[in-house]
């Protein structure tokens, strides 16, 4: 392999992948897109991401770096062909940083939750969770974007990509539970962010078809449960 | 306030704090450590971190900065006064950051279950789930020290500090199990790294007393518990 050959282990659903997707359109780079199978693992994946065996997983000659976040970051130190991805003041990094966080650790797993909750009073209180957190969210989007169409300003940035790599699957889960869960009432700005944001040049041709991932989502959804219940 | 002037939101028993007051020693910057009572919360601690309600917070002048890791790399950014924290290599970098999120959402929520795990059969495969983990933590090591005595090489770095934080919890927890967790036999280079890391200049004065934590952590244990208890 060239030294400087870039190939992504992908999945066309994962949100995850899709960050790394994103950041390496924003850098104008090239690279291969390796679609992982998932179930089951491929043997590249196992042996590349030994610990985690999930992707994305970013090879660059040869260098593999997986977590999405931390590939995130790394595109954006080893790439100056693009805008920088990171703010470049330390303290708006360390505020993005938490907030990307923030979206990782405690917003995103209930929307997780959501497709495996079956009983309606814990199906009820998670959707609230989501809606408080898209809130924060959207205080947090007032203070970082400044008036600007995007957390990262006048251009996509670190917080944009580790929110909006979850719009398709927000958009599928508010098909399947009929509920509204980023709207135009409670969280304007982040509405209308997320309508800019997905059809931005280095986004778009990468946003999952919501009518497919919808599709799609119905099988995942049973893999999801039997998986959460072999893990207990 | 004057501008410039750093704080930090303590507390002796926190290993999360003792990476903020690491990199602040590494750095030479001069801060007041405000101790933090925790049971209850201090109204300063809910106002400058209501997201988490969590210790650290590191104020600089009028920025407040939360969690951990995201403090670290602030404080490295922001202060030239002392030797790099982060590698100065992306590659390097993102191998330093994919193992300290390894540490925090892996290897670390074993070490707390064992502060409240009841079961015999369950505190069995908790601690073998711990050493492995520092097995793993071994084989990076010497692929990150190349030889030196640090994760980072010759000075202390983000993995020393992300690990090296929990080294007196993880004594105190030898003590309450009877087994050796951190031990010559299985992880000699991170024996001997132990010891290094322990007494630093930059680490010794603020690393806690063994004995005073082992006592401290009989009633800390059984608050966790009651923590836990209420969570569910």
């Amino acid at each position: 392999m060239a030294s400087n050959e870039v190939k992504l282990l992908s999945s066309w659903i994962s949100p995850y992948v899709l960050r790394a997707k994103i950041a390496l359109n924003i850098k104008r780079v090239e690279f291969e897109s390796i679609p992982e199978t998932l179930f089951p693992k491929s043997d590249l994946l196992l042996k590349s991401n030994p610990v985690h065996k999930k992707i994305p997983v970013l090879i660059h000659g040869d260098r593999i770096i997986c977590e999405s976040l931390v590939i995130v970051q790394y595109i954006d130190e080893v790439w100056a062909s693009g805008p920088g991805i990171l703010p470049s003041d330390p303290y708006d990094r360390a505020i993005a940083r938490f907030w990307a966080a923030y979206i990782d650790d405690k917003w995103f797993p209930n929307v997780r939750a959501l497709l495996v909750i079956e009983e309606d009073e814990a199906k009820k209180a998670t959707l609230e969770q989501i809606t408080e957190g898209l809130v924060l969210l959207e205080e947090t989007f007032t203070k970082c974007s400044k008036g600007k169409k995007f957390f990262g300003g006048d251009n996509i940035g670190y917080l944009d990509i580790a929110l909006g790599c979850f719009l398709a699957w927000l958009r599928v889960l508010e098909r399947i539970t009929d509920v509204i869960l980023l709207g135009e009432t409670k969280t304007p700005l982040l509405f209308k962010w997320a309508l800019d944001f997905s059809s931005e040049p280095v986004v778009q041709p990468d946003m999952p078809d919501i009518d497919k991932l919808h599709e799609y989502s119905k099988g995942f959804s049973q893999r999801l449960k039997a998986f959460d219940k072999k893990k207990k």
